[in-house]
């Protein structure tokens, strides 16, 4: 049996406000939202439609890094490519095949050769003339053998027009001093030891990224991809458009409000007012 | 100003009956919903949990690849390596770096150089003895020229325990012929073209991922992750728990409904009924 649509709108409307209402008596503290990954982010950076984005993007490469930090955020890049001239420059301490495996046997504990290999285009020494540099995180971000990748992070800064980092990606950023004043996120399951990496950062939870102007950074790794389509949005004529086509090719589901982050509750990060 | 708890309790429980109730008659033709992304998957497999999953993994890496349709899946495996021990081979047709750029200059409209490349182990002759062989997709799908990936698919296939294809891969798959008679899927964006590839796959729309035993299939791209810590959940002892910790690590929201397809929807793909 089926009311007159009329009638059926009347009920639901009426039921809605009475749900709402009951709703509005919760105690606030005990039924806080965490942010919906649907509405659209706050501080969403406007730049001027008209202005072309970077093309020419570095990536750093340092051994042990965490390869989807890397190929999420760059498989969004690589469909930008095939409508627009985009470089790319895969940065190496030198041009040998960089692998994502344990750079020490000690920490390979089974063993395991699972190891993909990737192929650097430009070593820190060539210092090609990017206008972005992606820095990725992953078993890298716990070595104690940075030293050239934080030079090199400290040298091309001034002339970046952004960096971004992912993932744990923003320790190896803040060893390098750059970040420092800076707003900045990490992956929440490391939070604890890559916020002592950086005491003069504005670090900030919840965010699964953030947009600092010239400084990006995104929450653990999957979290690059939603990074990765903001900037898209934020950086180029018809981002938007964009990031919507991309992501429906890629079938992914988008976070689109940069504060959604369900990791910072459930590992209870206490909020940072970042 | 706040009610008495069990007052507030009333209220809501009063208020979602309701809405239910209004709810119900709705014409359950415009009201039906897509499955939802956060309900566990009805045709689960459940193994052994005694049993040990495969150690030896495969990736078909040929040029013009998506690079996130291997390194989405490869980032939960990578994990499982540093917890057990676990074998990769990278089959390509030879030795050399392998580029994920378009094959020829046509179709680089924009002159873009913005193509990593990977380091294959092995050649398909080579002929390694792995359990699972991963074939991706891409711009490769669209290959004229994919002779020795489907010669190789066709020849290591009788030997696999496990198939399984992301996004697009399962044309080139379906091209191999070892795909007939399985249940399977694919990107929804190429779901017409891909499927043209295969007339004797049962094809399966919507889905995010398919399990067909021996055969795991992927939706687009992203939903490789999703197919991956499915895979490992079911072919691992103490799979979920895994995945759980995994997923929360590499701060996925996954998608745990293999049904949850909202792009077949939008894209007007009429259900499969396989």
């Amino acid at each position: 049996m089926l009311f007159p649509a009329a009638t059926r709108a009347k009920l639901i409307t009426a039921s809605l406000a009475l749900l709402s209402i009951s709703l509005s008596f919760v105690n606030p503290t005990a039924a806080k939202p965490i942010a919906s990954r649907t509405c659209a982010s706050d501080n969403h950076t406007v730049t001027d439609p008209a202005k072309p984005g970077p093309t020419h993007y570095g990536i750093l490469l340092p051994q042990s890094l965490a390869p989807l930090d890397v190929f999420g955020p760059l498989e969004v890049f690589q469909a930008l490519a095939r409508s627009t001239h985009l470089q790319l420059s895969v940065l190496a301490r030198t041009l040998d095949p960089v692998s994502s495996g344990p750079s020490n046997d000690a920490t390979n504990r089974y063993n395991s050769t699972f190891w993909p290999s990737f192929v650097p285009t430009h070593t820190y020494a060539d210092d090609p003339d990017i206008q972005v540099l992606l820095v990725p995180g992953g078993g890298v971000a716990r070595s104690p053998d940075l030293g050239p990748e934080i030079e090199y992070i400290r040298k091309v800064f001034p002339r970046l027009e952004y960096l971004i980092t992912i993932c744990t990606g923003s320790g190896i950023a803040a060893q390098a001093g750059v970040l420092d004043g800076h707003r900045a996120t990490t992956n929440k399951r490391a939070w604890a030891e890559t916020v002592q990496k950086g005491p003069n950062v504005k670090w900030v939870s919840p965010a699964r990224w953030v947009d600092d102007g010239k400084v990006w950074s995104s929450s653990g790794v999957t979290a690059g991809i939603d990074l990765a389509f903001a900037f898209l949005e934020a950086k180029y004529p018809n981002g938007t458009a964009m990031a919507e086509f991309f992501s429906s090719v890629m079938e992914h589901e988008r976070i689109l409000d940069w504060r959604y982050d369900p990791y910072a509750e459930k590992l209870k990060i206490p909020p940072t007012n970042n």
